[in-house]
Formats: C-alpha cells, structure tokens, sequence
C-alpha cells in the first residue's frame, strides 16, 4: 500500500510539472540564410562543441586581400548553398565576425580526394552536393543526406564531444577525411601548428594552433572511430622537404603516427557493408589531448547514437519549459527558436575536471564555477545577460565569474570586451562587462565578492590607454581625430558608468558611485542641440562638421549612424528628451525614424544591413537601438511602444531560413524577441525596472531557479489587439508602464489587457 | 669540552673526505674553436639551463638553400669569432646538429638598435665586439665585458633558472634586448609562435615555440628584472596588418602588455648610474608559465648573484670530487674538463613540481624519478652511460626512466633514437637505447621493472616499418638499394641485438635470447671474405659491386667508412677476427688503420672531420671506431692498445680552445677521455666487463654512490711508460686484460705496473 501511495504521489507530481515537447518548435535553421548568421548543427546548451556543416571553408585571404564571402561565412554554412564541405565541431552563433571551424571531418567513398573541390564540381573533391530535402536540422540533432557520395550524415553531442553517425555503401574504399587545414576564415598563415597522434586504429589525439580572431588559439582533441580503420594517412602541403631533422626516416604521407606541421589532411580507410554505420566520438578541451579523451570518456560512455540524440534534446526540452507560452504554432516556432539561440552562447570552456585555459594562456581551475567564453559583450550585455538573469541566474553567476577570471588574469587589467577561446579580441566600443557585471549584482544573482567586482568595473574604466578613455576621461569625451568611433565610444561609456555608478550605489561607495555619476552624463557633450542629433566633437570643443546622420561611414559611429545612436542615452532618457526638445519633438523623432524612407546608397556603405533588416530608418539587425522602440513609454505615447515592438517583432523574425533580419549576435536579437514577446524589455540593465510592451504571447509561465512561476497572461492578445489597455501586477493596477525585477523572482503575475486602439493616457 | 670534542671529530671526518678544488682544472672553452662544438657559458651539472654567449644566430637559411655555416654553430659559440649578438638559455653541447639558442638576451647603452647588427659593422645592431682576454668562462661562471657597450656581462646559473648581471655605465637609455626571433639554426618559419605577458615592471612571461630539429617544441618562460623596467616595447616583425581581430586599439609595438606572434623583439628600458648592476632570473620550463615561475622561485630565492655562483660552483666541484686524480695540471684541466663535459647531457627536462611535458606532448607527472632529455644515443650509449652506471648511477637510473618514458608516450611504439625537448629527431642508426637499458640492467643500476623494460627493447627491436629493419629481419641485412646507411644499420642492429639477448639471458627469457642472439649474427651478412671490409649487399644478396673503403659517401655508412665501421662487432670480436683471417692479420689491418695516409679528398667530403681529428685513418672525431683501439687485446699485441689509447689520449684532447678532435657529441669524446686515462674502456656495453688500455693517470680514486671507493694506481706511469707490465687486482694478477663491472663497485684496486717497452704475452 505505502509504495504504491508513493509512486501515485510522485505521478501527481510529475504531472504538474509534466514537460512539453518543446523541441519540435526549434528550428535551428532559422537564421542560416541571409543575415541571421546562425548554423544548422548539432549542440546542446552553451556546449563547447558546436557540430554543424559547411557550405563553404575555403574562403582563404587572396594574396592578403580581403575575401568579401568571408563576412557571409561567419557561422560557416549559408542555406543558399548546393554544396557541403564538411562537418566542423565549433562554430560562432550568429556573429558579425568570422572564425572557427576546427576540425573538419566528412566521409567519402570510391577514390580518395583529399581535396575539398569546389561548389561548382563537389566531385572534383570531398565536396558534396545536398538538398534541403534531405536534410533536418534539430535542436541537438541533424542529419543529411550527401548526395555525391549517397551517405547519410548524422550528427548530435554532448556539451564536449560531437557524435557522428554516419551510414555508408558497401565498399572496399570508404573514407573518413580529417581536414586540418579547414578553417572559416582561412589564410594562409592562419595556422599555426597542427599535431596528431593516432594512438590506435580507433583513437586519434591532438591539437590545432590559429592565429585568426582569437589570436592565440590552441583547440585540443581526442578522436574515436566505432570500428578501427584498416589504414590512414596524411597529406603534409607544406611542400618545403629540408634537412631540418630527419624526418625522411619515415613515409610522413602514410601511416605515420605522430604527424605535426602547419597544413595537413588525414584519411581513415574502412571497408564498409551496405548501409554499416561509423559512428565517430569527437570531444575537445582547450587544455590537453588528455583533458579532451577524459571529456570523451566522461560524456558519451558507449556508442549509442540515439540515445546521446535523445539525451541532447531532453536537455534541450528541459531548458525551453522554463517558459511555456500559449501562441499560435508559428509564434511558437520563433519564440522556442529564439530561446534555443539564447541558450548557444556564451560556450562552456572548462573541461570535465574543471580545467580551463585562462586569458594569460595558462591551465586554470574553475573553483566552484563553470567557466565560459564567446562573449560578445555589446551585443549580449543589453537583452541576453539580463535575459539569463531571470532564467538562467546560476549560469549568468558563472559568467560573471569568467568575466572576473578573465579580468584576474588579463595583463592588462581589463574586464573583457570579447572574450574569445582564451584570448580578447578587443571587438566593438564600450566597457559592457560591467553592465553585466552590475545588473547580475543589482538582481541578486552574483554570489561572488562585489567589492572586488566593483574594482575591476573602476579600474577597466580608468584604463585610460584604452580606446580613448584617457580623452573621455579629461575632456567628457573622445575628440573625433583621435578615434573613428568617438562618438560610440563617448555614449556607451558614458552608460557603463551609469552601471558602475548603480553598482557602486548599492556598496555604499560613495566616492566611486559621485565619480561615475558624473562621468555618466558625458553623453551629453557629443549631443548638438542645434540639430538634435549625437555629432562627433573635435578636439577644440567644437563638432566636426561634415556630418551625415544617415551615414553608417566616417561619423564617429560603428554598426549605426547618427539617427540610431542619437537615441543612445538608455539609463537618463529624460535628460535626452529634455535635449531633445521635450516629450512631442521627442515622439516625431522617434516616428520619424521608424517611418523615414532610406536612399539606396545608405545599403551601399554597409555590408551588414539590408532592407529586410529595417523599419524606416531603424536598424534592427544592428544592436544600438534596441531599446529605442520602448523610448515611446518615457513621452505620452506609449502606445507606439506596443505598436512599434509588435511591428518589429512580426517583420524582422519569422519560422524561414531568412527569418532573422540581421546577425542574431550570440542570441542577443533572439533575446530582445523573448523579452519583447513576454511584454517587457530591460531598457537600461543595472536598473531593476523593465518597460512594458505589448505581449506577443496569450500567456507564459517562466518557472524560475528558486522554484517559483513568474506568470504574463494577455487577455484578448491578438495580431489586432496590440494595444495595451490595461495591465494588472498580481490584480492591483500598474500605472507608470514598468515592472521591477523583484516581481519576477517573486513569482508574481503580470495581465496585460489587449485591445485594437490604442488606450489614451 | 665537550662541544670541543664534536668538532674536533667532525673537522677531522670533514678533512678526511675533504674536497678538492677541482673546479679550478674546468676550461669550458676547451672545444669552443673548430669542431668540438662545445659552448663557453654557465650550466650546472645536467642544467635545464644553458645561458651561453652567441657569436652568430642569424644564420638563416638563405631561401631554402642549406647555410653552410649553421654546422658551425651548433652550440651558438665559436672561439675564432670576434662579436657577441647575445646570451641565450638552451645550447646542445657538442652536437654535429643545431637548434635551440632559445631567449637571446643583449644589454646595451645609448639609442636602442632592435637588429643583431652584423659581424663586420657590429654598431649597426645590438652585438658587441669583445676579446678573449675580457673573457672568462668557468664551470657554472661566464663573464665577458661587451667593448661596443662597455658593459660587464656576468652569468651563472641553477638547474632551470640562468642568472645575469650586467654592469652598465650611467646612462639614462639602457637597455635590455629580449630578442625572440634569435635562434640557432634559424630559417625563415622556424618560429611558430611566441606569446609573451609583461605582468609587471619586473615579471615577463611567455613561451616560444618553434619548429626546427625538435620538430613540436615550446620553452616557457618568466624572467624577472632586480630593477623596474621605465618602459618596454616590441617590434613585430610581420609586416602583415590585417583586419584580423582589433588589435589596432593598441599600439603594439609599444607597452601592450600581451604581445603574441611570430617574429617578435622587445626590450627594456632602465636609468643606470655608473657600474649600476641590474640582475635577471631568467627561468624555463617545458610545461607552462607557471611552472617556469615556480622553478624561479624555488631555485632562486634572491638577488645575490655571487651566491648562485658560488653555489653552482659548489654543486659542479661536489660531482668533479667524485674522481680524485693524481696527475699533471694540464692532465688534470684535461680530464675535469672531461668531467664536466660528461655532465651537461641529457638535461633535466623536469621542472620542480616534476611536471614534464612527454612524446605525445602532454603534460606528465615524473613518479618518482626526475625526467631528461637531449639523449644523443648513437653517441652515448658507448661510453657516456657506461661511465654513468659508474658514477652517476641515480642519474643513469632515472635516464633509462626517462627512456622508458618516452616509449610508454611513444605512439610509434619505439625507445627514444635522439630524444630532444618532447621530440624524437630519429638521427643516426640503431636503437641503442636498448644497450644503454641493457647495459644498465646487467650492472645492477636499473630498480625498474626489468621484463618491461626488456618488452621495450623487443617492441622497438621489431619496429618493421623503421629503417629497413623489416629487410634486417627478413633477410638478415637491409639491402643497399632501400637505404644509404644500411650497413650501418645492419652492423649496429645487431649489437642492439646482443644487448637485447643479453638482457634476455639475465631475466631467463630464453625464447628472446634465443631469437636475438641469432639476430645479433646479422653482421657477417655484410662482410666480404674476399676483401676483409664490410661492404653494402643488394637485395640479390651480391656485394654492390662500386665500392670505396675510404669514401664516407654512398657506401652504405654514416660518420665512417667501411675501413673504421669494418671493425663494428664491439659484441663479437673473436669471431670477426676469425673471419678477417685471424689475430694476427686482424692485427695487421689495425695497423693500417692507424697508420695509413688518407688522401686529401676524404676530407673534401665530409664536414665533419679534419686532419687533426684522425689518426691514419682512424677517425677519432666520429663515433664508430671508439672502441676499436682496445681491439688489439683480443689480438697478441695488446700493447699495441696500450700504445694507440695513449697516443689518442695525447693526440685528440688538448688543454686549448681547439683541444677537441671532433664534436664532443653531448659528452661521449669526454667518456672515452675519462675511460681510457683511467685505464679501461667498455668495448660492449651488455657485457659487465672491460678492457684494459693504459692508464694516463697516475692515481686515480672514484668515490661511488654505494660508499665504496674505486681505485686506480699507475705505478711508474710517465708519458714514456705507456706499456702495462703487469696488472693486479686487490693484490691478484689479472692475467686476460679485464675487469669486470664488480671490481669497481666492491671497491676494488686496480695496480697497472707501467714501463717503456711493451710486456710481450
């Protein structure tokens, strides 16, 4: 009687907190034509290996000439491609930026090519010609069918290792190729040094040296084959035989086991039944070969493909329940597609035994936290970080716990700007780690020592060799002869040390909060009250004068012009509308640039903008006016707000490969959509506040880490009712159109009313 | 009283074992002109760190074609040179190949010049004139005074850690050059990769990796200034500046802290007052920074530079005092200069936590024993680790370790051929790894498993895929038509082999000595009975019919020819002499060896051996006849023996700069130095006996690990009394002209009765 009572209880309580299927509404294609950047691969959540194919790896630099198809490549595989190259094992999500893409594998069968071929005769080389038809991508799985060669490619992982799967025709001649020399983003010098070692005839380690982004960059492996390879063998393209050594002992080409040098491809010969299955284990540590087999052991312990498939996407399905949202299906499709590209990065970077590679190129542990990198903080900082705030807090704890570890171990004595596979690539103006370092204080979420954060926030702002800081710091802000991006620069600092001062606030230092208080109004001194708009200021006081507010070129701003950035003043909008003439002028600005008509050669100039990425003259695939749609709520028209987040929401993301209407930037624009969708968006992190929107959603329950529900319902949401009419926190009205983040980790419940017109204040 | 007593007895104990000033007989300069290829600088016995003078580092291989002078300087010094570029760490000691010369440091004055400069304009770069008369190099002690700079270079050194002192003349521009681009043997893409941190104004870190013998080998390091840098910068020498990452927001070439790429100088700026001494720790490692700072720290814990002296002074007079000699001063710099040269090879490749980095290039832990490299086998397995199991058997304990090491990493499955730095170069034939194993089991010097150990030695013995001996097994020689070197090859399996049954016989494997003792026959399928040489044999089995015994080119040998290497049966003698005809024919071809008249275009051939460096046509200076002098005592004129021992004894080793014959070959010229002075040599080692020559000591007493005390005494020995008379053993006539191996550690005396005939048998 007693287990039986147990088991019907634990039933009862299953079936309260029963799961959703939940994956089948990410699509990971989405976003793989076009801008959105995103890749089709197989990965789990914030996994360090990113399996995923590529249409196109052989952009090399020409003569040192810039390749224009790189910018396209970032993530490796575009869905306007006929061809696949391969299948790699990390990949960025959603980048503006290349690089990546280490460790090429793809199976051949018949004469071995160790040549990639081009798109226009895959059958000149390994290359293989595929159709969409053939192909599904999962969140967690994907599989293909390679036309040229007929193989079934299948692939799924762990958060260390890539599983292969991949089923072959009977032959005497089947092949596995492990390009080295594959890379996205490729050059010449790009690698550095490549070094193998096949242990056995079913394990194979190593590691791969580039100097690309991540300039220093050592990517270690630990390789297995389901069934030895009856040979192997490499192809050195280093042509230069000298007598440096004596290497000529051995035939280097073949059946060499200890195989290291700067261009090398490898082939594993199998004889193969009809329709055998190899499966390949294929786990990666940025520390040792040693860490990389001990992450192989550790993850995936047999060689069960379905089951580390069906491991992945319960992990998957585990992590989109946090938020479960009544909506259409195709609302759906987007929403859980969004929260499948917020949770891809940043990217694990610890091994199994808490080993990690620090900024100073040296093996660290992770004490009590898991270290990450991939972090493309000016995106991130705005939408993803306080994004995971709310659902993600322990993770986004580790993250600021990678960010303070890379400031402990930076030289230089930097929080990062882009932390990159242990190195920084120094990508984009701003400071922002300390947005996210203030706003997971300010929440709650950081359990570390805030002092101590707070000390590497001042002393990354008072790096004063840095990027013009010294000039903000004298003058207010950057002259725009010492810089291209004064003016980007001048107002995303002039934010951070909003955040520096919210942070310092709440530690009761006064001093640091009085002295960042003040450094945080220098936006105001690249503002023109002439024209209304942010102008770059030259070193005598006075604004540069050739000035073009459409132009993205030459005008102090980097990913925006003048009528984007001029709205950037997120933590003081009303000193902005103040300068702007007051709450009216303001609104007309704002309706003018969501309505503005673009000439043509505003699209010339750029080449991360497109048509489809805009609405009027606001950029959306560009991140510095994220929050300018919700401006409308700080005059007395916040109901353009509703509006204009609805209009966004429904051009620039749509259940298409070309849905994404710009890069998606490490899942910052799928965060904004996540957050817009749910009816609140975190205008300026380092506030506790949100401003409201209107609701793409009829209801979600967001199931948080300290076990309670945070509710948003939308009575009578529809693609009509856009207006909010009317908003209840926990039944008693909400008036001023925001939220704090306390009734999130309260669990409280947000009603919005919806109706078709507009609810006049 | 009775504190009087204790030291009474503890001053007498301390007189008895009192040390010798024996330090003051080491000329490290002694093989630094021509071809011993030995370096002057400062290194403590078996020093990871060799910090030594370069006289030339920019031999860079002129667009791919060979450089011939890079022979030259293997060890970075030569004596004929007149200008310093530098002081660098690592250094090989009297290889025939280059590499390393790793962290060239260089001290000047005045405007900073970041180029070596050249020999003939020394002032157009950072190299210095300077004069052996300013010049003193001791055991563990450099010093030179730099005449373009007028600066006093000092140098000493702990076993990871190379100390500097340099005294500057006032000045407000003095610096000091890291040049990271400097190396011995360089060619254009030698550097793969160097990264360095500046982590303060007195601590730089880093690590530089290169690709040249050692073909995957990193040196980490950290070096630490007595005085803070004022400022420090570095030059890039790639010109390439690309969109690759962001690091235009700094200005690289100057104090970017984190500096990384491939072709890289920096330096360091000071304000010196007149004589100001600034010191630097300058510490490697093979696994990482942190290492490399752990072994400064540990090693040298202050900035008191005459006690590192003195210190390593101290360590290299305790290992000299180990061999107390009685003989002439110029005998006496001979043999402990000897001694010293014996004791730099193989270095501890094992920082102080024991971390190491091994074959498969991961990091290891050495359990229990600590971990060497730079084992030049093909050399020292004849008498430098024979002359190990004597006196240094810990030592000899942990390199056969350290060679079993190296196999267990091995993916090849094989015992080191040249273990140098985390890397097999594979130079020379055999696999003598197995007779130093062999040789160290049979004497009772190995405490490991020995049936793994002899596993090793069978799996490397049985590696087809090596160096013909696939042919070698199936054939029993390796036709010439497959390789260059196959008589070599096929002369030297077969001692291995011997060795390998030897060790066989010892742990009762007899089916192993049953297979190796037949293999270790395979030399007589290369002897030709109709001329008495060794010749190359096609795969037909006939003789290659164009044959030259004296040419050292194209006739199947390497460093000999078939007139030295004909004599290569060290394990068999007896039956070569039969083949050859009997003692006294065999005797008869001795002769001719010694005492023929080589054609001067023997020498246009090779590079490696001079006039000075033979005698008749033996050649001293390579490695393959080393025994053959001792040869004459299986013969009926053994003081013919005696008479060559002392002839070669005289004629290749003298106290000058030019003393050595040939390349010292990390030590093994010194062994047989040591060896044949103190009156036996070991003809194969496997075998615990050796044969007797004639001493060139008068008295010679070998303190051993065990306690006991080895003794040799030369009655009436004089350079005219070369000739033994008679010879007793702890008082008992040895009547066959050996002792073996338990004489010398029961602590046996040995009694040559010397005179100036020979004692016809």
């Amino acid at each position: 009687m007693k287990k039986i009572f147990l088991s019907v209880l634990f039933l009862s309580f299953w079936c309260s907190n029963a799961q959703q299927n939940l994956v089948q509404y990410v699509k990971p294609i989405i976003g793989t034509e076009k801008m959105g950047h995103t890749y089709p691969g197989a990965t789990v959540p914030f996994g360090a290996v990113q399996l995923s194919p590529e249409t196109d790896t052989i952009s090399y630099e020409q003569n040192g000439k810039y390749n224009g198809e790189v910018y396209k490549y970032c993530a490796g595989y575009r869905y306007e491609d006929k061809t696949i190259v391969g299948f790699s094992h990390t990949h960025l999500s959603g980048t503006g930026h290349s690089d990546l893409g280490d460790f090429l594998i793809m199976p051949t069968q018949g004469k071995l090519q160790l040549n990639p071929g081009t798109a226009s005769n895959p059958k000149s080389g390994y290359r293989s010609a595929f159709s969409h038809a053939n192909e599904t991508a999962e969140a967690g799985y994907y599989k293909v069918k390679l036309d040229d060669e007929n193989i079934l490619a299948e692939m799924t992982a762990t958060t260390r290792v890539g599983m292969h799967q991949y089923t072959f025709q009977k032959s005497d001649e089947s092949h596995i190729i492990l390009d080295l020399m594959a890379g996205i983003y490729n050059y010449n010098d790009k690698n550095v040094w490549t070094y193998v070692r096949v242990v056995n005839d079913t394990l194979v380690t190593g590691y791969r040296q580039t100097n690309g982004w991540a300039r220093t960059k050592t990517v270690y492996f630990a390789m297995t084959f389901s069934k030895p390879f009856t040979q192997y063998g490499q192809k050195n393209y280093e042509t230069k035989q000298t007598y440096r050594g004596f290497w000529g002992k051995f035939n280097q080409t073949k059946n060499f086991p200890e195989i290291a040098g700067k261009q090398i491809r490898m082939y594993f010969d199998f004889k193969t039944d009809e329709a055998e299955k190899i499966k390949i284990k294929f786990a990666i540590s940025p520390v040792s070969q040693e860490n990389a087999l001990q992450n192989m052991r550790e993850e995936i312990k047999d060689w069960d493909f379905d089951k580390v498939k069906n491991q992945a996407q319960a992990i998957w399905n585990k992590e989109l329940n946090k938020i479960k949202i009544t909506a259409p299906d195709d609302i759906k499709v987007n929403f859980y597609t969004a929260m499948y590209h917020t949770f891809i990065n940043p990217t694990v970077y610890t091994d199994v035994n808490s080993e990690y590679k620090g900024l100073d190129q040296g093996t660290h542990k992770a004490d009590g936290f898991t270290n990450y990198s991939t972090f493309s903080l000016w995106d991130t900082y705005r939408a993803l970080h306080p994004f995971f705030n709310i659902i993600q807090p322990s993770r986004n704890n580790d993250m600021v716990k990678s960010m303070l570890a890379h400031y402990d171990q930076s030289s230089l004595h930097m929080l990062p700007i882009w932390s990159h596979y242990a190195n920084d690539n120094w990508c984009m103006p701003g400071y922002h780690s300390v947005s996210v370092i203030a706003d997971a204080i300010i929440k709650g979420v950081y359990n570390g020592d805030q002092n101590e954060a707070l000390k590497a926030c001042v002393a990354t702002a008072k790096h004063r060799d840095y990027e013009g800081i010294g000039y903000y710091m004298d003058l207010g802000y950057i002259p725009a002869e010492k810089s291209g991006i004064s003016v980007s620069n001048t107002l995303e600092y002039a934010y951070d040390d909003w955040c520096i001062a919210q942070l310092a606030k709440k530690l009761n230092q006064t001093e640091i909060y009085n002295e960042f208080i003040k450094r945080s109004e220098n936006w105001r001194n690249n503002f023109d009250p002439k024209t209304g708009f942010m102008k770059p200021k030259l070193a005598d006081g006075t604004f540069k004068k050739e000035f073009d507010a459409l132009s993205t070129n030459g005008q102090g701003f980097i990913e925006g012009n003048s009528w984007n950035y001029s709205f950037f003043a997120p933590h003081n909008p009303e000193a902005l509308i103040n300068l702007m003439g007051g709450k009216k002028l303001f609104a007309s600005r704002l309706d003018t640039l969501f309505t503005m008509h673009l000439p043509d050669s505003f699209f010339a100039e750029t080449e991360d903008i497109t048509r489809e990425g805009i609405i009027g003259g606001y950029v959306h695939g560009n991140e510095p006016a994220h929050h300018v749609a919700y401006f409308y709520n700080w005059t007395d028209q916040p109901w353009k707000t509703q509006a204009q987040v609805r209009k966004i929401l429904n051009m620039q993301y749509k259940p298409a490969p070309d849905g994404l209407g710009g890069n998606d930037d490490c899942g910052q624009m799928s965060a904004w959509y996540i957050f817009s969708s749910l009816g609140f968006y975190p205008v300026a992190p380092g506030s506790d506040q949100y401003s409201l929107g209107s609701p793409l959603v009829n209801k979600a329950e967001l199931t948080l880490e300290n076990g309670k529900t945070f509710t948003v319902e939308a009575i009578k949401q529809s693609p009509k009712n856009v207006y909010v009419q009317k908003v209840l926190l926990d039944g008693k009205p909400v008036t001023d159109l925001f939220i704090n983040h306390s009734a999130i980790t309260n669990g409280s419940k947000v009603t919005f009313y919806m109706g078709p017109k507009p609810k006049m204040k």
